[in-house]
């Protein structure tokens, strides 16, 4: 089965999290694709620009200033630091935005609400075709969540869509297993308690777990978005931390 | 005949003169292989981080720091700027830097003079079947000077290396060109007279022009390296502006 793993920006932070990351990829290979975030460093650059930042319900406006920033942290830092870590460790790891190939071409998202998000992207179109050439070849796309429109504008672009979108454009043709990689070991029952991972997830326990307010708000949204995308054809969805890439909490219809 | 087009970094600073490129290289596809520079956004990043940076004989001295910053600067900012104005003019391109696919390893240059370079790369290898691959399949492969080393080290390479021990590697499998474009029109007879370009140069005209002290100082290392390149089997060598990429100077043995 084909696995779409993304990994939060926070994981690529430092050496050791760096390897630890490459080394569990290299052990789910040859179908593989990787997708990463990067806001923390992209913050940290901002910072050092002394560039401000405007998160809105966890999401950056991007002016062009801060554009470039996303460029530089996620296409170029990030990207760059994890592909040259998996090559590092076998891999034949190929680095990709979205407009590389025209892996992930988006549109601009318009003004909603009075909020000018600036130059960011929702995903319209997956080249599914290219990653499927590279995946047949033997490399690994490594994809950084900076996409383009048709009119040749770099976007900012939420990674976990990215991540969605890829992973249902590919289920079009073979199973895929789409991974939420994050510090946490996977949907807790209790949230002080990590020993507390909930193994599966449907719809209908989902609902109950709802009910009683069991689930973590900030776990709400990425459940309904793991639904949403296992109606569009991917197999199952798995909420889990790196080191336990076949753990964690597995969500299903 | 496929082309290896190497562009200087101060060509794809503004939107302007960015548009222009893409436009010219759009009219050489499909057979084309762009390689890129991005020294001057490089520097500027570094003025805005205030670390300072040192160049010896044009070359970078890099640091951990100043590697992150060429690392945003070529890989992030300057390689996806093109790629997707390429995209925006119906080339099917893909950034790459050496990192991805293996496309250019490179191993860390030692202390020389005591000089210590830091994260710089001297080429050791290319691969020239993913570089085909891309190729054969319609895409236009775009390359950032960032190479890296076996152990997974991301590395600043010289952009005009790169550029020639691509032309050389592909040269083995068909006839190449190997197009240096910057913003001089050719190799002038006459620094102050641009319309003095001197159209073809082989060894006894350099040769002749050498004795003559014709030619301009910061033209000899490029000359030089242009008469290496074609004795590593590259068909011909043109020094050009981007807005004649089939006139400028042709160099042959």
């Amino acid at each position: 089965m084909l696995k779409v793993i993304k990994f939060g920006g926070k994981l690529l932070e430092n050496e050791a999290s760096l390897r630890a990351v490459a080394t569990a990829v290299a052990r789910t290979l040859p179908r593989t694709i990787v997708v990463h975030g990067g806001g923390v460093m992209a913050t940290r650059l901002a910072e050092k620009l002394s560039i401000e930042q405007h998160i809105v319900d966890g999401r950056r406006i991007t002016d062009a200033a801060t554009l470039d920033i996303t460029v530089m942290a996620y296409a170029g830092l990030a990207n760059k630091r994890l592909t040259a870590a998996l090559a590092a460790q076998g891999a034949q790891a190929c680095g990709l935005t979205g407009c590389d190939m025209g892996v992930v071409r988006s549109t601009k998202r318009p003004v909603q609400q009075d909020i000018d998000w600036g130059f960011v992207g929702d995903v319209q179109q997956v080249n599914d075709k290219a990653l499927r050439m590279l995946l047949n070849s033997g490399y690994t796309p490594v994809l950084s969540p900076i996409t383009y429109s048709a009119e040749g504008l770099l976007l900012n672009t939420n990674a976990d869509s990215v991540a969605a979108a890829v992973a249902a454009a590919m289920s079009r043709e073979e199973e895929v297993e789409l991974v939420y990689c994050f510090d946490k070991a996977g949907v807790l029952r209790d949230i002080n308690d990590p020993d507390s991972v909930i193994p599966e997830i449907d719809e209908q326990l989902y609902a109950e777990l709802k009910r009683e307010g069991a689930i973590f708000e900030g776990m709400l949204p990425k459940l309904e978005n793991a639904f949403a995308t296992l109606r569009k054809g991917v197999s199952r969805v798995r909420i889990t931390a790196p080191d336990s890439l076949t753990g964690g909490t597995v969500i299903k219809l």
